[in-house]
């Protein structure tokens, strides 16, 4: 490793995010990170009493860790290069990898779902041409002219639709005969003023959230990202709830299809007027959720996912074009809906596959997404098992008495040692709520310090466990210390929906360890998935009782994967044939109708 | 030929009509028509005074013509069997064929457009299918099931569209897993209970009436028929003016696009009504019109059809989902539009080729389809010159004082001996005006009397030509003697209107001549396409001069053949595939640029 510039000056190269700070010698990786403006957690404030600031050492060295941090670290964290940034000092230039979890919400939104190399081979093709003016000597209609203009550069397109032809006359003239013709597999999708620049979105659908992402097609980079509620919350928050709406209400499935397609209009809106282009620059749009936002989005019955043996409406990918559900992009453009796997694993879990590259792994993987249902896939000798769980939006912040999602004041991070609360709010706000990931920290450290049992029973004796009547609560933060002025508590019903939700995904894991014969200690590696699941302690996730207890370092944290994957499948038809291929490889496990799930749930309620 | 079985009574034989009726010995044709519910037009009454109700024997010996007869028809008519039914007495049992000209309007609407056989080969296929029910063995999503089953029937369809899929899983279900596929290409378009018959319809779009065809798709059968004015009169008379219409109402193109379709879904519901089946059976619609007219339908720009060159903006058949316009047939339905020649020759013309057989023509053959807009074709030396005349409305009834539409109470014949005028109207109504073929008579007839100069002026010292003002007009029918209790009128301004009509068609015809370098003479056959064509008494036609003086016999009155070539092409794709090579044989003749326009018009200004 070369040695910096100055002699004095220390060079430190953070990823992933791409920044490069140079700092004093002796500062510590903490000082060098708030210098480059990297916000890393630190809920005690850098005394080596908590592992909030973990990173992980690339290349370079740093000082020897002394005990405070030793104490703090798991052997095998340790040993692969794990450190707290409060205590560690860079001896020479170093590259220090920021896992995702030890950033603030906001930061880890920036650099979450960092994809795997792959070709650029996008379904949309753009072709230059140009054309001689209509004339008494040559009467050819515009779109034959076009035509002969594609041909005459190798392309043999298909008549281009009604969309584009309407607007065909116009462009032409005012264009003076040049265009950008877009082609898709052989059809004229748009017309474009020349030397236009084209673009896709990805789009995750969560039951909960909504992820857009912009992306170039020429080279596969992301250039902005945006992210909202999923309206359809109004009308029911999780998926049971919708398929009942739609049951219950005659356009109940149109009024969820138009409320998502105008939030997500609105997203597409943003990210074109953050980057200066224009809505027909957009010319495809690859959306992956699970099945019954699949089907709500394309505008498919869901009835049917409601009712033994749950089967979707379409399991193989289709392409809608984008007008057809009212979709604001080019005029002709598509949206490509990957394939799904059953009733409960949607296209999202098939884009994490991708993501992932779960599908080719012959090790013993679990991959797990997180969220208001929870889908895992475990690859194990060559085969994918797969399951899906409703977890319930506790770990969204919902059905939790001070809950609240990952926005500013928002408590994201605790310990609790004896009486003394330390926490870690979004853009450090005085504290107003609880998002996921602290509500998971908080029982966790309850747990761990003995003010909560295995049943999830609050220790009515502990000084903090007062009565609400007859039921009695945690007082975590008091009023003269929160934003808001009032105490932000912790109830035993919020304890039991985490116990409810965490039980489910366990009973799950459990489930398809059974069927392929394996435990826990075969996993070679634990791939979380989702937002929550990025932000979340991964060994409060363990004391808790999600996850199996296997060594820390097996496990790993990847983000939004699905939209990842969604990214992908844009900008690759290649990723686009492995999704249909691996689908047919996923052997589904209907937990519904498993015998063993309520023995394996019971057991995993306890904490 | 056998003789009848009685030996009194004499078989006649109606073609194409297709009715047989036995009279006794000694009755005429006209009697025996009567007998049969054939309405063949008297002028006369019967007295071999006028032409009116000429027919043409096909098989079997009829009475020896005398002399009123023969004065009455010309010699190659008689050579070729051409006789008046009220003259013509069977001797034997014969067969008669009918033309349409000697019906009266209502009958002529059933009999018109007869088809050549062509096998029938549509797009459209159905494929009865049976599945199983899912099971918690039996996963399969209901479209991945019916394509399963489909492949099982040796077919290997594409994904179905959103709209088929929307409907599917409530079908299978409610159909007990059986179902009728209807496969277009390669693409499901519809489900429908097991074993539905399927039909299609063809449509002709003129500027001035619409008429849809309900044919079966399984015997290619004409099963009912409809027709209405062209509502998109109310914005503009002909082409021209709705070109204008759309330039200077922003959404002026939309107005009349959906005042059109909404129009045809009332004719489809009519139709479906009528034949008691449901607008999910109809799944093809064939649309032929001129340039403007299916441009509007599909809803494409017409801004570049107003100004040189004239350019359409597709020229190549192209197929749009039903529901992109808002055409009510089978969910997953397409409308085919066949390609169009130039911006002034449309696919109603292209039907017309495929109607006549004209495309494979080696004689000298004339094609001309008479409406607002009246398109030629001229078919020589194996070659096929078209051009197009704006003809206007008056053939249509429009812009004459006392028109009117092809409606009962309308005077179709005319003849005028001396001071005398005999007339017919539809349905034997008293009259209330005169619709085209009228007109036409009536300009003939008061020419041949004299009473009308060759340059359109009435004679002002006719006892029945008055002043109204400065302007001089004919009386036709006293007021006392009509439908309505006023006077029916010819004016001056009348006779110019027809003038101008039927300058611009032969003005069109002659250019052609000079184009090709052949003569009237050299003309083997002279087909008249259209509903005001099929209406027309051809004498007259000539006298006046839009037609040529050629041989009678020569002249064919077809009828409304670009309804028969769309239903061609409704029911053979092979029939399609001739609609496009034909357009590429075509040479188009601008007539606005053509420099010998102006004197041809002129010289046939005269009557």
């Amino acid at each position: 490793m070369p040695k910096s510039a100055s002699p004095d000056l220390i060079q430190v190269d953070w990823e992933p995010i791409g920044k490069r700070v140079q700092i004093e010698a002796g500062k510590t990786l903490l000082a060098a990170s708030q210098e480059a403006g990297i916000e890393l957690i630190s809920i005690c404030g850098g005394i080596a009493s908590c592992d909030s600031c973990k990173v992980k050492l690339i290349s370079g060295v740093l000082s020897v860790p002394e005990f405070d941090e030793t104490n703090m670290l798991y052997e095998d964290e340790i040993d692969s290069g794990i450190r707290l940034a409060c205590q560690a000092v860079p001896l020479e230039d170093v590259r220090i990898y920021v896992p995702a979890e030890s950033l603030t919400t906001p930061q880890r939104l920036q650099v979450e779902g960092q994809s795997v190399e792959i070709e650029i081979d996008p379904v949309i093709k753009v072709v230059e041409v140009k054309m001689d003016e209509p004339s008494l000597t040559d009467l050819r209609a515009d779109a034959k002219r076009l035509k002969d203009a594609l041909e005459a550069e190798g392309l043999n397109p298909e008549s281009a639709r009604i969309s584009i032809l309407k607007n065909l006359p116009e462009q032409l003239r005012s264009q003076e005969w040049s265009a950008s013709a877009v082609v898709r597999h052989e059809e004229i999708i748009s017309i474009l003023p020349p030397k236009s620049k084209l673009f896709g979105v990805a789009v995750d659908i969560g039951t909960t959230k909504l992820a857009a992402y912009l992306v170039d097609l020429e080279n596969g980079e992301t250039i902005a990202k945006v992210g909202d509620m999923n309206p359809q919350i109004a009308y029911g928050e999780d998926v049971i709830s919708r398929i009942a709406y739609t049951n219950e209400n005659k356009n109940g499935g149109k009024v969820l299809q138009e409320s998502l397609v105008e939030s997500l209009n609105g997203l597409f809106e943003t990210l074109c007027t953050e980057t200066k282009i224009t809505t027909d620059q957009v010319v495809e749009v690859v959306a992956v959720g699970n099945t019954a936002m699949h089907h709500i989005f394309a505008g498919l019955p869901v009835k049917q996912l409601g009712r033994s043996p749950y089967v979707p409406a379409v399991s193989e990918a289709i392409d809608i074009r984008a007008n057809e559900i009212g979709l604001r992009i080019a005029p002709g453009g598509y949206v490509h809906l990957p394939p799904n796997i059953a009733g409960y694993v949607g296209s999202d879990h098939v884009a994490i596959y991708l993501a992932t590259d779960l599908w080719k792994e012959d090790r013993v993987v679990v991959a797990l997404d997180i969220g208001t249902n929870t889908e895992i896939t475990l690859a194990a000798g060559g085969k994918l098992l797969s399951c899906s769980c409703a977890s319930g939006p506790a770990f969204e912040g919902a059905h939790i008495h001070d809950g609240m999602r990952a926005a500013p004041g928002a408590i994201e991070r605790v310990q609790i040692e004896a009486d003394e609360v330390r926490y870690q709010t979004i853009a450090n706000q005085p504290p107003v709520g609880i998002c996921g990931s602290g509500i998971l920290d908080i029982v966790a450290e309850l747990r761990k310090a003995e003010i909560v049992d295995k049943r999830g029973g609050l220790r009515k004796d502990h000084p903090k466990v007062r009565k609400n009547g007859k039921v009695p609560e945690y007082l975590l933060i008091g009023a003269d210390e929160t934003g808001h002025g009032r105490d932000i508590i912790v109830t035993r019903k919020d304890i039991n929906e985490i116990q409810l939700a965490k039980a489910a995904i366990r009973a799950g894991v459990e489930i398809l360890f059974n069927r392929a014969n394996i435990s826990a200690e075969d996993v070679d590696e634990f791939i979380i998935a989702g937002a929550f699941g990025t932000y979340i302690d991964v060994v409060n996730g363990i004391r808790v009782g999600i996850f199996p207890d296997i060594p820390i370092t097996r496990f790993k944290q990847i983000g939004n994967a699905a939209g990842v994957g969604a990214k992908q499948m844009l900008i690759s038809q290649k990723r686009r044939r492995i999704a249909g291929e691996i689908r047919d490889q996923v052997d589904y496990i209907e937990l519904t109708t498993d015998k063993s799930f309520q023995k394996e749930f019971m057991k995993a309620m306890y904490l």
